[in-house]
């Protein structure tokens, strides 16, 4: 087993971490920016290392000052955690070259998973499904319309150069084909000065549903259920669950299996989570794979009741996985807590915390690296806290939760406790009926005043 | 199902119990005295009624005011916690007599469990082992013998008007039981003017195990597993854990058995508790009843996944059990956090806590009604807090508890929190080696110098 482990990370993740190797009689190197001196990670690590100023360039993602800080204090091993460079190639062949395990991926792994073209030819070829549509760009209509035919409507017409949904065109009906075709090339050349185009299959009302996986050197893979992380605002997940409401047991085997089979094909080593994308016939489709912890992980040990850091050790260490596949029996809820005004566009309010009072109780699980007193420096991803709520049934764990919101007093800052307060209340989060785009039509109410 | 329950407690309970209301969208009532106008259960209750000044026979054992808050408020459920009324017969006939239900025991029930003879003799009539010895008195020395040749050696002879240790005599050869019978007479005699005799079978390195019990009004019981409570000082539980490390399978389905024999005999209606005391062959015997929730339930609620006050309130309510009964698959510890100076005879430490930060992450849940700035008053039970780690084995339970000590700062005043440290560190608590005499010879070590 390793003797010192250094955690190439900060904030909850950082603490995360060196909470289980703590437990496991491991000892710890913290590294930290000049900005995050006062963080608790660097409290509670055994060791800790300035690694630079910020911005994140000039320490976190700095891999030189990493490996010197590994070498100085004698780790025999890295946790990237996640963000940061939990999925940099560069930086696990490093580790591998200076003779540090690195925990997480292989550097081939990495690249594999991380450019998406390679990663979705991979899993084509293991058999996993994926969103069906061109293979790159469209040379005519003609081709574009034999293609939609096979693909099966409704398709995304897509702007190679696209973004900001410029240059997309949903497209139910082959008769409306050629008009969007044309509409959406003319936007793209006046947008981009180029008009390549692509297609996907369009993915009716879409859930994002996850699943956990672990791999070990035997090359056994088993998965731990799925989360659904379909409530998003930009991309960035905001609460995830587990179970999914949407989920039926057969799309639970179905897409574990796809998620194992995905793992094994690729001799994959470690915790990973393989994201899909779900419609509303429970079609699923393989959209990447995440060679690394997650922020929502915590929801999935609450119902598996093992520890997936711990698990992450012990697979680096060489030990074998059980390979058990796990199906929860108990419904688990994570809030993200950031330091962002809700009420504002979720605009960062970095800034000290006054006050601090924690919830507590049957089955509410914090994790955060905050506390009173604490300064949130501007330099960073506003996440300060991850509020986990689990009980027997959906409908206890969203009230646990709920109970646990209004409990938690956080002064100095402006958080999003307000907002998933309310999102709890929301007839459609209640029903669990809700899709990806469930942020770009919710307006919260305006906040109450103050008594 | 109740609208609106009155909590007749204080302290980390009531809050306990304010957050199961909350989550099963039921009303609360708080009742305060003035020494606890600042208590989070004050806070987070709907209402709050104060009852009185301090001390607890003005306020919170004052039933009349009791129950005139609970008029006032139009509580239509009273739910007593530990301690104070939680096992009053009279509290509980007064509120059946003004249509307020009692979430706990019958008066009947309480007189019957509360009085350890008739508690005794009823759980012999219910077939549920009992120390063996006299009925009462014993009037010579030649029924001694006789009755101890019965009792079979060990056994303990025991003045009547007995305590503090004086007029006690274990005996274990006959050979030397009538110098005993004599000398503990003489000295009872001395002592107490008075040298009746009772006689008890001697339990050799007894452990308090406890098992937990629910029954409902269909007469059913089932049972929870137990609870290993032996490390008490003065008979005041100090760290309990589940599974006990000295259980095995068969003692746990004989004690289990037991113990719902005797809550289905007595019809019991709730969540209660039988205490035994186990000796080294793994005997076990009923030493008493408690018609009420406990200190420690939360260890067994972290086994079993499932909320035991809101399984009280739903019993109350005339909803039927499952009747299962519960082999626990994980490790659960309990530490009792009190205001107390641990290296100064555990002397009470009241006062303002000036700084506070919860341990948090994986597995640890803390139940407390303190916070940064609250000032614990010096009228009541020092317990401030309860710390409980749960974990897929003890020795994981052990590091986690361990890593959550170190974690947990509490400042302003004393705490028993080095005490646990050490504790976790004992080799004979590691090893699960201990019984109810473990701190009559356990001596902490002296507390380290201040870096």
């Amino acid at each position: 087993m390793f003797k010192k482990i250094l955690i190439a990370n900060r904030g909850e993740i950082a603490l995360r971490i060196i909470r289980t190797c703590r437990e496991m009689g491991i000892k710890t190197v913290a590294v930290y920016s000049k900005a995050d001196e006062e963080s608790l990670h660097v409290r509670f690590a055994d060791e800790a290392v300035c690694i630079g100023p910020p911005p994140s360039s000039e320490s976190y993602l700095k891999i030189s000052n990493i490996i010197a800080a590994a070498e100085i204090t004698n780790a025999d091993a890295i946790h990237p955690g996640y963000g940061f460079l939990a999925e940099n190639a560069r930086f696990s062949k490093i580790c591998e070259e200076h003779n540090i395990k690195f925990i997480g991926a292989s550097p081939e792994m990495i690249e594999r998973m991380g450019d998406k073209a390679s990663a979705k030819a991979t899993m084509k070829e293991a058999g996993v499904p994926c969103v069906p549509g061109s293979e790159g760009v469209i040379p005519d209509f003609e081709t574009c319309k034999k293609l939609a035919k096979e693909t099966g409507y409704p398709v995304m017409l897509k702007a190679s150069a696209g973004g900001g949904g410029k240059g997309m065109r949903a497209v139910w009906k082959e008769e409306n084909l050629e008009d969007a075709w044309e509409s959406a090339r003319q936007e793209s050349k006046a947008a981009f000065g180029n008009n390549d185009m692509y297609m996907e299959k369009l993915i009716e009302e879409p859930r994002h549903i996850e699943i956990q996986v672990v791999g070990d050197s035997t090359g056994k893979a088993c998965h731990l259920s799925e989360r659904d992380c379909s409530i998003q605002r930009r991309h960035q997940k905001l609460t995830e669950e587990t179970p999914s409401p949407f989920m039926t047991k057969k799309l639970r085997n179905d897409m574990g299996l796809a998620a194992v089979k995905a793992a094994e094909f690729i001799k994959y080593e470690g915790a990973g989570t393989v994201e899909f994308l779900v419609d509303k016939h429970r079609n699923f489709y393989f959209m990447e794979m995440n060679t690394r912890i997650q922020v929502e992980h915590p929801i999935t040990e609450q119902v598996i009741d093992f520890d997936l850091i711990r698990e992450q050790i012990l697979v680096a260490a060489g030990v074998p996985i059980s390979g058990k596949h796990y199906t929860p029996n108990l419904h688990s809820i994570e809030c993200r807590i950031n330091a962002e005004d809700p009420y504002n566009d979720f605009r960062p309010s970095p800034g000290k915390i006054t006050v601090l009072h924690a919830p507590g109780g049957h089955g509410v699980r914090l994790d955060t690296h905050v506390y009173a007193g604490y300064t949130i420096p501007p330099n960073y991803d506003s996440m300060i806290a991850k509020l986990i709520t689990t009980a027997q049934t959906r409908d206890e764990a969203i009230n646990k939760m709920k109970r646990a919101l209004d409990e938690f007093v956080i002064e100095g800052v402006k958080t999003t406790i307000p907002f998933h307060r309310q999102l709890m209340d929301h007839p459609d989060y209640v029903a669990g009926n809700y899709t990806t785009a469930f942020m770009n039509t919710w307006k919260m109410n305006e906040p109450e005043e103050e008594e």
